[in-house]
């Protein structure tokens, strides 16, 4: 046994990819455009020639591949279910058997937020815990839950989606088609679109110099760089950590955690987040004190989604 | 090892209390007010009492004792932390010695609502899952999380709070001091405060005949018994229903548990609670198919406490 893995994060625009020991040490890594418009066929034959490529460049195959999905697959069968954010026909594509096949060794799905999830517990700010939340904000917000050291996958994989927790009955279309779910409200899109919102409304010059008023530029780490010179732009990022606040102190109520990992884009924008979030817990849990539940950035930022899969490569299932 | 144990439900009302063995199959039970106001000392006195007497009707000690608490207990050391509905100071009480002194057996102390779930899990609905969660819809909202096997504590036994989720950020102050927790939304208590306002605001006129106009005999059982002839009261509780179907389906995203327990008072509605929840979880469940969670009543009802007292007595720690 080599101890030698690969992982792989598909994504909606980047295939990434690394071949790393079970320690997380990496070895080759590379980062690759989806093309996703191809379809599965294509793009799993990208996937396999791009490990094969990482395998020459260690002159080490694999024991197993771990891979990260966008959505919802079958965790045992190795099958897509449904990948909302993929152009063309993804579901029930056995995947785990087609790349398999090319890569001659065993590969493992999961979705790609439980596989950061994963990375952030064995090798970034979740390595000495043993129940943990994470939250991936992002386009959208996804999660992840490890109880007592076990990942919560429930029958479908899907458990621990902490993005799909109703935060306002009677708030915004989702795109799960619920209404006020936490993603409707405090994801980068919920971010962008209310900064869109000010632009157009004439209350963010500031804004609307750095982009010199182009729209597609809108994203809340853009919105961060002036917020000091827009206070509307300030209010609309607090009042998304106050959205995501509740959606943590919620998980918290609930499960009681160590520790909560704030990953994907949105959590760069820096304390001002993260501020508001520990105020809010502080504030919204009455039930029993929490200064032992650590809030952090997540450690490995981007890399927590393959590092993720290689972790999940390793376990089996 | 006989396999008998000793269950004490603590309760602002009433002490409940058995002996069962580990099986759950009760050998003595007895139901004695608590008279709290007499202060710690006086009701650990009684409830010593109570279990002398009940061993004595079995003519077998018990092998240990467990005991459900209506508040914040410490777990590992058997102490009282926070009761925040019982009269007098009952904080760091150390119950577990005093108890364990006076009935010559170990003494177990546990969270009620925690109890409750255990007690569903072992000898009701939940016998044959292995990840489920409680709500006890009372006076208050409790709950309890139940991961592969294992209730979910925490590090002061007080994870599983499902009642104190925030789902109405601005609405009406909780006990627990939020805004907006389930609790202050679908608890008897704010089903009741409803059915006050419809009363004296002319709205519900079976229910006033019911009652003869008396406000301290509004009950979420007395309102649904008159819920077919006056439709605002039927409003009330429906709408109570759709309050606790959202927390069910926050629930169920994040954990995607196999079953959904609902007990306490207010679940005795009936169908109309039931079918409300069922119908809610549908709705907003948007991430994965939600057909295989199994949501259902309370099957041990008020004896879920005592029973899970049992349960927690026969586990150790």
């Amino acid at each position: 046994m080599s101890g030698i893995y690969a992982g792989v994060d598909l994504g909606g625009t980047n295939i990434k990819a690394v071949i790393a020991r079970s320690s997380g040490e990496i070895l080759a890594e590379s980062n690759t455009p989806t093309l996703a418009h191809e379809g599965p066929q294509k793009v799993l034959d990208r996937i396999a020639a791009i490990v094969e490529e990482l395998v020459r460049q260690v002159g080490h195959p694999p024991q197993a591949v771990g891979m990260g999905c966008p959505g919802l697959v079958d965790v045992e069968k190795g099958i897509t279910r449904f990948f909302p954010n993929l152009p063309t026909q993804w579901r029930d594509v056995p995947v785990a058997a087609v790349l398999g096949q090319k890569l001659g060794c065993p590969v493992r799905l999961l979705n790609d937020v439980r596989c950061a999830t994963l990375g952030e517990q064995s090798f970034g700010q979740g390595r000495d815990v043993a129940t943990m939340v994470f939250f991936a904000v992002g386009t959208g917000i996804g999660g992840g839950v490890i109880v007592d050291g076990k990942l919560r996958l429930g029958p479908l994989g899907a458990a621990g989606e902490l993005g799909h927790q109703t935060v306002l009955p009677d708030g915004p279309l989702c795109g799960c088609g619920n209404h006020g779910c936490l993603e409707a409200l405090a994801s980068a899109t919920a971010i962008a679109a209310e900064g869109l919102r000010l632009m157009r409304g004439g209350m963010a010059s500031a804004l609307y110099q750095r982009i010199q008023g182009d729209a597609n530029q809108i994203t809340p780490r853009v919105m961060a760089e002036v917020a000091g010179l827009d206070p509307a732009v300030r209010d609309v990022l607090v009042r998304a950590a106050r959205w995501l606040g509740i959606g943590v102190a919620n998980a918290v109520t609930i499960l009681h955690p160590e520790l909560v990992v704030l990953g994907g884009g949105v959590a760069e924008i820096g304390d001002l987040l993260l501020d508001e979030v520990r105020a809010v817990v502080r504030k919204r849990v009455g039930m029993f004190p929490t200064d032992d539940v650590r809030m952090e950035r997540s450690q490995l930022g981007e890399q927590a989604g393959v590092l993720g899969a290689i972790a999940w490569a390793a376990k089996g299932i």
